[in-house]
């Protein structure tokens, strides 16, 4: 355990083996943080509100929060969470594994999300979310829930399983982008999105089947599901079976992507 | 009075009774905090410059800064202030009671702001913005101020009592909103608004108006004027007065709303 | 020199003469600071990364970094860089002097930028970006690098010299943005521009040329190039240049700007 002289870390928050702590970092009661796990500096954790009524917030082992970071109690995240830097997340949010966090993201909280949801930097996840599994949404994209603001009428969005929203997406309220549906860049969602189609556009309209899009590396191979060329940084048994499918499907999934 | 052994209070500051600040938290000379206010962790208060030339910063009693938030000197803020995290707020913007501005907004100064007036989080105030009263902003709205970008010319924008501008809106210079109007979503404001329409897209164009939007709750009553069914927060003499007015227009304003 | 007491700096790290740094600021070993820098409260200088792999931050002469700041290792900046708060800059950056960064901006490295570009608040750089001189992006822009999200395919923007890109405009990947082009307010820019072309829209369409808008400070002069009317801050030589080009075409480009 390595905590910076200068971090603030209450008594009662639990710090599991092997944890580092980074300079100017206030750690809360509240805080249930795994092992492994790395915070940086300038953070907030396990801030206490009203909403969380004391409930802990609970981080999974091997995660790395990065510095300026506030999370507020009363929500939990499987192993392996990573943030960029100055996340804010709010109580009542539930995640599996390996969650990524970009830059300046802001999640509202009472939102749940799957395993391996990968948000970009500047993502705005609005309360009452519902986010699947492997799903990646882009920078400057919002997740809204008030379908005639302001009201006390919270109808949160959906995104299935693997589903990709471009930058600078709205999603309206009650809307549910479909698995493997891909949104274009700047577009304004107002309906349901059909699983495995792209659309784009304000408002968004239907374009093409994902299937149809190709890869721009010379191979022409098809760029969807992007399972089966992108897996960098993804758990090694899911890594597997994407191989395994891509193989079946015939398609040379077999390049591990080393993009950054 | 609570001060954190680490925050850096100026001795020149004037902080009334039953303040707090938060650890780490930098508070400059020309501070004047009002009494009942707490301020979180990590900020940065009445921050000098060239621009404010040594003018105060007045924050209002019974304000509530949260940590990360940065507030330069020579600005004014009523009674009741709250912000969210990581909020910048230039020189010269003043502000009436009840000032509420999300995460990581970003009020660019030179600004006038009237009472109980809601940014949501990473809202971007230009400098000449002129808000009226119990204005909604909402994420990711760009209040804009240069024509021909970049000039020396500054044509700021209006926005009267009541209007909501949904997020990702962008308002163009010298545009104005009128009162109790509703800019959908992702839109991009390019000429003045009709007090009570509801405009959308880009360029925006007149849809309806507010009138004809229904509540999505189930009891088909009117979702404008939003006073009529939603007033968590604000304060009693305003809540009284919006009960009365829709009880007087028959409309069955008195539920309370109750979201967060 | 100038280093607050709450300061932690690394004792391998380089720092010029009449350097100031603010208090709670961290400043890791890779930091080479040019002299007459400033670098405020809550930030974090040349932070380690694998993939800095331990190679320098380079800060030129007469800089200043605003608070809550963050730098990775990696990168070098000319003389007289200015940021505002909350900057995140990651590894592989190369830009000229006099680069302007704004609140929340958040540049993803791997990239290059000439003299004198001026970021305002909140843009966000994508990686493999090229940046010309004098290029002007307003807040909310987003420059991408991906044509099927997500992939290990990266195709930079390119945004040539002088050119202006309005704010909440995404550049899609592999677009060049030509010499002195416009690119209006809200666009999604998916095919090149011409240089000296106005295009607005999602998608962007070509308007008309930057040399038909006139300004709107009652002269009627033409607003572009903008270099004509507008040079606050810009490096004297610089200047000097700009006016004697505008006194050879005529155009009454001795006024000397004041806007902030």
């Amino acid at each position: 355990m390595s905590i910076h002289p200068s971090a603030i870390v209450s008594s009662d928050a639990q710090i599991g083996a092997n944890v580092s702590i980074g300079p100017f970092t206030v750690v809360h009661a509240g805080a249930r943080i795994g092992a492994d796990t790395s915070i940086g500096s300038h953070c907030e954790i396990a801030l206490p509100s009203a909403v969380g009524e004391g409930a802990p917030l609970l981080i999974g082992d091997g995660s790395l929060i990065r510095s300026h970071s506030i999370f507020y109690e009363a929500s939990s995240f499987g192993p392996g969470l990573v943030t960029g830097h100055r996340v804010t997340v709010r109580e009542r949010t539930r995640a599996g594994r390996q969650l990524q966090i970009g830059t300046l993201s802001d999640i509202q909280g009472h939102c749940e999300m799957g395993e391996c949801v990968r948000l970009h930097s500047n993502v705005h996840i609005g309360q009452a979310s519902r986010v699947g599994n492997f799903v990646w949404i882009f920078p400057y994209v919002v997740l809204t829930n008030d379908p005639h603001p302001p009201s006390s009428v919270t109808r949160g969005v959906t995104i299935e399983d693997f589903a990709a929203i471009a930058t600078m997406s709205v999603v309206l309220p009650g809307v549910c982008i479909g698995q493997g549906a891909l949104v274009g860049a700047h577009s304004s969602v107002t309906r349901d999105v059909e699983p495995g189609t792209v659309v784009v556009g304000a408002p968004a309209r239907r374009v093409c089947l994902t299937s149809e899009i190709k890869l721009k590396d010379g191979t022409g191979r098809p760029a969807y599901p992007w399972r089966h060329h992108f897996n960098r940084g993804y758990p090694e048994d899911v890594v597997k079976a994407w191989l395994a499918e891509a193989d079946r499907l015939g398609f040379e999934g077999s390049a591990i992507s080393n993009k950054a």
